[in-house]
Parts: C-alpha cells; structure tokens; sequence
C-alpha cells in the first residue's frame, strides 16, 4: 500500500486520482488504530461494518456514482451520536447497548454523502467534563505524551485525529468539548453558531449551549465538513433559521481583538505563542480588555447544571448509580439551583452577548488561547498559570466557555508547541452567523504552517 | 364645535378635510374624559400639556408640515410607557411619580409622528393581574355597565376607548392583558408577534411573553398604529429580527380552526357569538380540538411568576409594603419555583409551539373566544361556564395566555353582545411573524359590522 495521507482533502485527491481505494483508507486507518490501542480512543469500532463500507464506495467510485464530497473518507463519531451500525452509549454505564438503529442529522448526512462512518469515539461520561479522565472505558491518553490528558469531552475524536488515524472525526461542545481537546493534542476544531447545525441525535449535556462540530487535520478539512453541519433541519426547532454554508471572505484585513481581563488569565509560553501567531497575519490586531469574567462563569455554569439536571431528571431518579459518582454529584447539584438563580443566569447571559456584540471596539474575530496550559498530566488535579490556582477542570474551559455562553462561533488551530513539547492552540470566535467568515479569518492566521 | 367622529382614521379625515382641528379633537377628548370620570380610566391627564401638543399639531397643518399619519390625533398611554411628561406609576405606590423624562420607544414613535400623548391610563398594579381591581387608583369601571369589570390588566385604555374619549390607547400583553379588557369593553385589540415590537421604555412584568400592544376604535385604527409599533429598535434585543409593517393581503379563502378542548370550555351564549361570527366569512372554518391545555397553562404561569420575581426582586427586598399584598403574595410565590420546575415549564413551552405550529392541520388563522363569559361584575371571585368554575382572575387570561406562551400575534374584535347587555369577543392568532396576515384575516370577519 503507498503511502496514505493523513488529511480528508489529501485523502480525497488520492481517491480521485486513484493512487488508492477507499478500502486502502478503511485498511490503513483500522491498522493505525490498532497501533494506538494505548491512546483509548475507540468505544466501538468494528473492522467489517468499516470494509464494508469502504468496499461499497470502491464499487460507486467504479461505477461513477460517487454521492458526496466524503465519499469513502473515514471519520469518526464521538459516542453520543446516534449511529444505526453502533450503540451509543456516551461513555456512561447509564445507556443501554444496543444499536440506536437510526443516525444523528450530521451523521446521516456523511453516510448519505458517501462517507465511512469510523467507530465511535471515547469521551468524558455524557460530555459533562473537559478532562476525558472520567468514561466508562477509562481515560484518553495523549498521543504527543501518553503521560497527559487529551482534555475532553471529545477526547477519542481528538486523539484519533491527532494519531492520524482519521483525518477527521465529529464532537459536541457545550463548553469547549470540541475545542479543548483538538487545542490539547494539537489538532483543529470548529463549534458552530448556536442553532446553525443539527443536534438532532446527539445526546444533550445542555440544549441552550450545546453545538456539533467537527475536529480534524486542517482547516480545509473542516470547509470540507462543515456544509454537513450547517443548515436547518425540522427535527432540531433551533436550526429553524440556520443558513446552509456557503463560502464566504472575511474582510482583506480583518480586525481581530486579542482579549484579556480577570479570569482570562494565561501562562507565558501560551500568551507568548498566541502573540506571535497573532502577528504573523494581515490582519489589525489589537488588545482587548474585558470586565471581570468570573460572574460571566458563574452563569455559564448554573445554566449547564440545571439543564443537564433537567435532561437527566429519570433516569437519574431511576437508576442513580448507573452514573459514576461525579457526574451524579454534579446532576444532584443542578436540582440545588432556584428559580431565580435561573432567571439571574439568563440575565447576565444575555449582558455578556451584549458586551461581547455591542460594547466592545468593532471587529470580525475575537483572539484568545484556547486553553491557558498546554494539556496537564494525569492525576495532576490542579493547573497553575498567570497567578491563578484552579482546577484542571476549570483550566480546561478557561477560555472556552464564553463561545458557548454567547453562542459564537469558534474556532481553535495549532500554533505552536509548549517547552515540554505539547501543543499550543490558539481560539477565534466569529459573529453569530458569520461561520465562514471565521473559518477564512483561521485561514490567514494559519498560512505557512 | 361639530360632531367629533369616534375612529382614529375618521379623525384623521376630518383633520386633513378642515371640518375639525386637532384642539377640536383634545377638547372634545378632554370634556368626555371628565364626563366619564366614574370610569376610573385615567391615573394621570393634564388638559394643558394635551392642549400645548394639539395646538402645536394645528400650527403644523396650517404650515404644512405634519410628521405623520397621526398628527394631530389624541391617543392615550397605558401607565407601564415612560413618557416624558407624566409620572410611570404601573399604578402601584412603589415607584416615585415624577415624570421620567424619556418616552418609551413606540410613544417616542407616536410622538415624532406628531400624535396628541392624552395622559395616562390605569393598570392593574404592575400589569400583574387580568382583572383591574387591583391599581393604586382603584378599580376601572366598564362603560357599559358600571357593575362590571372592564378587565385588564390594560383596563383604563380600553374603557377610554370604549367610552370615546380617544380613537386608540396603547397596553401590553402578558397573559392577555391587551385583549382582555378590549373584548370586556367591546372594542378592538391587537398584541403583535413576541419580538415584533419594542418594549424598550415598558416596564416589564415577564421579559420572555410582554408584548406592547394597541386598543383602538376598529381595525383600521389598528392598521394606522401598527407601522409605529413593529420593527427593529436597537434599544430591545427581543426585536433585532423584527421587520416593520407592510401590509399583505391573507390567502382569498383562509384556513380557520376554531379550537376547543379541555381547559378551552366557554359559555354557550360566547360560543354561539363566535361560532356565528366565523360563518359569515368567505373562509375554510374547521373545528380542531387540542390535548388537555392545563399543563400547558401551569408553564405559562410558572414563566410568568419567576420572570416578575426576578424583575421586582431588588424593590421587593427594598420596599415590600410598597407593593399590594396580593401582587407581594404574587412575588412571593415565585421565588419558590426551583430552576427544575423552570427547566420543565421552558419543555412544555417548546412542545406546546410545536403543538400549535406543526401538530395542527394547516392553518391561517387559530380562532377563539377571546374570554369564556362576558365582563364579571364587581365582586365576583369566581366565574362559572361550560362545566367550570374558576377564579375570575383566571377566567379572564383562559383563551389568551396561549398567544404569550407560543408568542403569536393575536387580535381580538367585537362580535356581539351577551343577553346581559355586554360585550362578547373573539379572537384570532396568526403565525409568528404574519401579524400583518392575521390583520387582513381579521378584516374579513369584522365586515358588516
């Protein structure tokens, strides 16, 4: 077998040009995720339902009945989207394991374009935690530093991307589980404008702050995949206005603010690699502070709490332990939260999309890192940078939560490597709606890597 | 002085043919208000302010420069409005009665329009109830019958119009408060899509079902007040989708349903009124029955009651005796909601807009009785009909909440009068966004009146 490429879009020149099959891909992929059993990245992949697939897009490709841009390219699925061939068990001991029978939106969107649907992915239990160290099949490891946590809660999708094992893979963000992970192992990740793409299918952690997006090898593999996230679907009622994708350029020299403030703290090797990508475009790049974040926090995170509470209230009453003993503190303290800390939540949610939209300087991106540390070791519990002391938890949605809270969408790239030789990822958020303006502001920022 | 005409749009035409000025018009405004004094419909009216503003209007037309379609017509401001030239009381004893100094955005609209500002109407304290018992002025009195309650909560605007002291008066809707009292009164409502129009300027009751709305003389007064309530206003994000008005004629022959159902019930003489009514217009009138609507309505009330909590939290912790005790026990009660039972009313809200919107057969046009029995006497606390017997709180807001909760446009219209002497009305909702079509629908059924 030649050599296989390691994004989608190399992947499909080669299908194109016929250097190799899409079975060469299923084959090469099965084989490297064998090699990287130790990274726990997989939940359920089957060799067979994988080839056979596969052999079925070699038999249209041979026919000229190709159906999509996807067509034969293996991606793969975290594990709280509905797939027909896997069961979906969000890495909780909660579900039953059977096959679903039916595909999330996103999902039946690739399989009808063709593409390989690649197992299904390890995440954090039922996407409530950014650390991928709680899962029914153990914690993810790191594939720069098995050492290190990928981050989560797509933890599987990143790391298997990362170790090349498919050129892309789906995740679900509620407060950076996209973003966090791809910063950690230094991949690319994209989450969505709130209500621009489906969650039709995928299990809910929080139905006002969750997106579907896709962590990949290249920015160009995302422009690839995004056309199957974006647009309205009838069976997900907050995509009712949502626009298909459409190839859009950002202004010729865009204005991007680089922001900074209390609770947006940062390490000096992250602040400094951010800095550095930040000047190598042309794009006018000023420092923007913000007011103290940490109330901002405070609502992102009661909203979180009573909505996942809310979606998992039966199941919970009905069978407590089959949550692990985290997740259900966590789902008991969401009953914990009053009225009227709801509506207070909702209020300074609704003043932080003002700041952000009307308050600040004009601008087409806002810049951040996306994570203040590069990815921490196992078993460290605490992360210290920038004079902060926190949780590894709350380092890891340090920076990621505000995209959600507002329901911006986000994007992170890798932009260099930390002293200890792991990724550094660096965030845009974008315009509600501008999706692909963003994606072509990461693009110029992304040029000569 | 001639014989005034009653509608905004004939006092208009007089206005422009010279057989009135607009200091005819204020005087002639001014003399009915004092002759109906009993009615209690007005908190705050200063003859030389109005006096000062249609003298202006006057000075206008004599120099060719009106401002607008209303210039020159007396219209009267529900006392939830700031304005500039009268105290914003929401007839409660908590707020400090000195003029605010700033219109709110639609008065603003009707003033540069040139419109006479004719004082302010009473409320029922705080917009919180349907009845207009409870105001810090006292109760407002039916013109019809002096016995019986006009409703509310935008009591003292429909009484002014119904009484003819003005063609149109401005309210706001929360469970019905705009088409509550209008239909008691016997005249003309129209609450707008949740969104359509600012509420900037309006104090709020609940942020996610208030809506500003018009009573007036007819449906073309409507139509002449629509263009300066609907549309974009920087200053309420609620609106930042809005489009402005435009008229669009309905489908020739509109699908009608005429809903029923358990906790839909009406007494028979309102039945026949409105079941007469919707045959005499060329339209498709079915019947459709809806599931059981009490769950539904415990969501509305739950939303309601957690929203008015956390608006008036800071002044009821301040000043609770400067509430009722009724509207406090009100507060009260809703800081008891837990954010579950916030989570869960939010549920029912989607279901129930999803019931309404794709559920249902096709529609232009969902019918109803705008209230189950004509206007309660003084008094009465409870209302029997159709099986039921309920407070009479609840009885008023029975057919209207529905509109709020799924946050369509909404218009009640005169349909005859109960074998009491009092007014009967019914109503008709449109689809999120037409209020326009739900306008021309209206019309149909409102000819040969």
């Amino acid at each position: 077998m030649r050599q296989i490429p390691k994004t989608l879009v190399e992947q499909a020149r080669a299908l194109s040009d016929g250097t190799c099959t899409a079975t060469d891909l299923a084959r090469h992929a099965l084989e490297k995720a064998s090699e990287h059993k130790n990274l726990n990245a997989f939940v359920a992949l089957d060799p067979n339902t994988v080839l056979r697939q596969a052999a079925a897009s070699d038999e249209r490709r041979a026919r000229n009945e190709l159906r999509g841009s996807v067509d034969g390219l293996p991606i793969a699925v975290k594990d709280n989207y509905l797939t027909q061939d896997y069961p979906t068990t969000a890495c909780s001991n909660a579900l039953p394991t059977e096959p679903a029978g039916v595909d999330a939106t996103i999902v039946a969107n690739l399989r009808a374009a063709g593409a390989v649907i690649f197992g299904k992915t390890n995440m954090h239990e039922w996407a409530f935690g950014a650390t991928n160290t709680t899962s029914s099949i153990g914690a993810t490891r790191n594939p720069r530093n098995l050492d290190h946590i990928t981050g989560g809660s797509s933890g599987g999708s990143a790391a298997a991307v990362a170790a090349g094992i498919v050129g892309a893979a789906l995740g679900s963000d509620t407060g950076g589980s996209v973003r966090i992970p791809a910063s950690a192992c230094g991949v690319y990740g994209f989450k969505p404008t709130y209500g621009r793409a489906s969650r039709h299918g995928v299990l809910p952690l929080s139905w006002s702050l969750d997106a579907p997006g896709p962590i990949a090898s290249g920015l160009d593999d995302i422009a690839l995949l995004l056309p199957y996230f974006l647009g309205a679907d009838p069976q997900d009622a907050s995509t009712a206005q949502a626009k298909s994708f459409r190839s859009i350029a950002a202004p010729e020299k865009p204005k991007v603010l680089h922001l900074s403030g209390l609770g947006l703290e940062r390490s000096d090797e992250v602040d400094a690699a951010v800095r550095y990508k930040l000047g190598q475009a042309d794009a006018s790049v000023t420092d923007a502070s913000l007011p103290d974040m940490r109330s901002f926090f405070a609502a992102w995170e009661a909203i979180l709490h009573v909505e996942a509470t809310s979606y998992h209230e039966a199941l919970l009453s009905r069978s407590p332990n089959a949550f692990s003993c985290v997740t259900r503190a966590h789902l008991e303290a969401g009953k914990l939260i009053t009225g009227q800390e709801v509506m207070h939540a909702q209020k300074l949610r609704s003043r932080f999309i003002d700041l952000l939209l009307n308050d600040l300087d004009e601008w087409d991106a806002l810049a951040l890192p996306t994570l203040p540390v590069s990815a921490p070791r196992h078993g460290d519990d605490r992360q210290k940078f920038g004079g902060r002391d926190v949780t590894t938890q709350d380092s890891m949605t340090w920076f990621c939560w505000p995209g959600n809270l507002a329901g911006l969408p986000c994007v992170t790239l890798p932009v260099g490597d930390s002293t200890n030789g792991l990724p550094i990822g660096m965030m845009l958020m974008g315009k509600p709606g501008k999706d692909e303006v963003l994606l072509d502001i990461a693009r110029r920022f992304d040029k000569g890597r």
